[in-house]
């Protein structure tokens, strides 16, 4: 027995496949953001980052910075304890208040991060509903999954964002059977957003529990950055809203707010939530600087969507294949592993354009992507450098051009979407 | 199906079990520390903390303060992205280095908590290797119960700090099998170590690999803060080593160290890990900075010893039931919920001393207790303070005084320790 063997063997096979991560050693730069510093051994040079989560730049605010630091210094850099031990600070009491007005809920939990928000919530929900049938959206996220796994619930899977299919598995189950339907809002990969009203629907018809992932849009969708489901005045028709911190609000944690029944249950259940160091009160307290900004600043959702909509624009004109989006999220298709990772290079090292290649598993084999990320700081002069070193690096590379178009199959068909080639491409 | 009603039952069985938990909303002050504010309703108390994990107040040095403002402000709030995608930044890349080095190792890798790196790390682990089985201290902790629950690979549960039990576990597996022994340095509700030499040589014997949770001891143990491993000379035996940032190093996350060939492993196959927000820059720099301040400075885990063995002594000699512990822990018997939840109460309201009750299933029934936790800050006036409360306490609600033996028997059966009364007590 050679352990180290098969540690080497995992990694080959991530080789062989090109499926290998490498990180791009990065700092950021406050004031300069979406621009940062690459490290490559001896070298560092500057370059433009174009696959942020750091959506709206909030990581960069001064009333953010400003509120972390202050907390920082008045309160150091620990919490000291898990939430139970000492762990419990004011600003992550106020932090949890702030959410629960976020989303119109009457509570609100907060975890060290999104993953760990929810794993915790879904299998925690439920373990605690007898007999529970989860119902999942076949693109759910990573950490969703894991949540349906470790509740050890029954699960059936319905096809992404297919209200048929979901109301096929829900009538199936009756009406009697506790259920407990898990959704995001906005798929990260792709842009696109559920039919929320018609879940909604369903759920009610049905007597479902709904529980919305709304990690890639809050703080840049509705009027206050409540999410999708506060632009669409849904919120008080879903059970269980999530977010994260992370992104859009620049720092680092995920969330759920509901009932406080709901949330008091899952406070009191959850091992990923009980046995775990509380975030930070400088951490609590720049996340709340962020979301009370955004609440009342709708200067930062207009540019993202602005620029994001340039981009698709300008990229789309230039015959590059731009995946149908309705959202800030700008993916292009590349359709092959060892090409798409071959792209990011040659961005990152010809061009100073950092775009991380998005393979297998994260999406479908056939859909390997470039995701383009542009913010309010993403200027029109950066996507115009953009677009020129993209067409660049397909011709270099031999990529194909065209339009993409959203298959009218069903959805777990869609794992190639149709390029159309642009004629003479 | 009346959702609502289950959680709301499960919160009353808390309530019935007087288990439910309720946190203390505090504000921790820098250069005050272990004094915190307490907020209860309008009220604002200032109150001494006895129960952080913040073992050396590393969460208010100057230098891991200022480390965590300096990159903060540089580089912003949050990270911006996963490892993968744009969320490598140069601080983390540097404590990852700093890891390695702290225990002797070729890698390091970071998690957004040590619950989490645990549960990824061994789960990873224990499913690369084909027909793994595992072999786990009864004791650990939830993260790593956690961990290998999730690698769905065969365990057995050796009894705690049993080398005989795992001997007779090892064999019956045989030689030629995969074994992974998973055990913690120092079990952080009894404060005893376990016998890491004896569990290396029988992973010499028997072929099996070891992973060791040092959460409670990096940073107070060894001459620079790299746990028992090291102040035994063992961290070459052990291959793989967790640790936590959030305790003695003041500030938030986990991480293990082992072979580059095995960390690489769990960096590209642990779904906690891959599909997560990174630490962001501020906490990796600030916690650089603390592991490099504990490398040279050995004053802080003096004075750790020595307030802790204070402590032990003036709560001894004041008849109070002290349970046996060999490191900086001391655990005070109450051997019962309502009134460890009702000693935790008054000491708090009372006396303005803060120690949460440890009660089931954190500890088995019949050993609930007071766990302190005395640091470098913590005084000789505070210490005699803290008898005082104790004893009063202990006169008001009729808790039994006494001598605490460690039990002879073996550890499945040792659930109620031995208390001898104090005579006339």
């Amino acid at each position: 027995m050679n352990y180290q063997r098969f540690f080497e063997d995992a990694i080959d096979q991530l080789h062989a496949e090109r499926r290998y991560r490498v990180f791009a050693d990065l700092e950021r730069m406050v004031g300069k953001f979406p621009r940062a510093l690459w490290r490559t051994g001896a070298d560092t040079r500057e370059i433009t980052v174009w696959c942020s989560n750091d959506y709206l730049g909030m990581g960069q605010h001064p009333k953010v910075v400003g509120a972390f630091q202050d907390a920082a210094g008045r309160m150091g850099s620990g919490a000291g304890g898990t939430r139970n031990i000492s762990g419990t600070s004011n600003p992550l009491v106020e932090l949890e208040s702030e959410l629960a007005d976020l989303h119109g809920k009457e509570a609100g939990l907060v975890f060290t991060s999104g993953f760990v928000s929810n794993e915790a919530a879904i299998s925690t929900i439920a373990r605690l509903l007898p007999n529970c049938l989860i119902l999942s959206d076949e693109l759910n996220h990573a950490s969703m999954i894991e949540g349906v796994r470790r509740s050890g619930a029954e699960k059936r899977i319905f096809r992404h964002n297919d209200v048929a299919h979901l109301e096929s598995l829900l009538q199936q189950a009756g009406r009697e059977r506790a259920k407990l339907i898990v959704f995001e809002s906005v798929y990260s990969m792709d842009g696109d957003i559920a039919p929320i009203k018609e879940i909604a629907d369903l759920a009610d018809k049905y007597n479902a529990m709904t529980y919305i992932d709304e990690v890639h849009a809050v703080g840049m969708y509705g009027p206050r950055g409540g999410g999708i489901t506060e632009r669409e005045g849904l919120a008080d028709r879903i059970d269980v809203i999530e977010g994260t911190l992370a992104k859009a609000f620049g720092t680092l944690g995920g969330y759920i707010t509901g009932t406080s029944a709901v949330v008091d249950a899952v406070r009191s259940y959850a091992p990923g939530f009980i046995f775990t160091t509380a975030l930070p009160p400088a951490l609590a307290a720049a996340a709340t600087a962020s979301i009370r900004h955004l609440k009342s600043s709708q200067g930062e959702r207009d540019a993202q969507q602005r620029q994001a909509a340039r981009a698709k624009q300008i990229l789309g004109d230039a015959g590059l294949p731009v995946m149908p989006s309705v959202t800030h999220i700008v993916p292009v298709l590349v359709g092959d592993p060892e090409l798409c990772k071959m792209a990011s290079d040659r961005l990152l090292g010809v061009h100073g354009i950092y775009i991380q290649p998005i393979n297998y598993p994260t999406v479908p084999r056939g859909t390997e992507r470039l995701r383009i990320t542009p913010t309010p700081f993403h200027s029109d002069a950066l996507i115009l450098e953009l677009r020129d070193a993209l067409v660049e690096t397909w011709n270099a590379l031999g990529i194909p051009y065209g339009t993409v178009q959203r298959p009218e199959v069903s959805a777990s068909e869609r794992i190639v979407p149709l390029l159309v080639p642009k004629s003479g491409g």
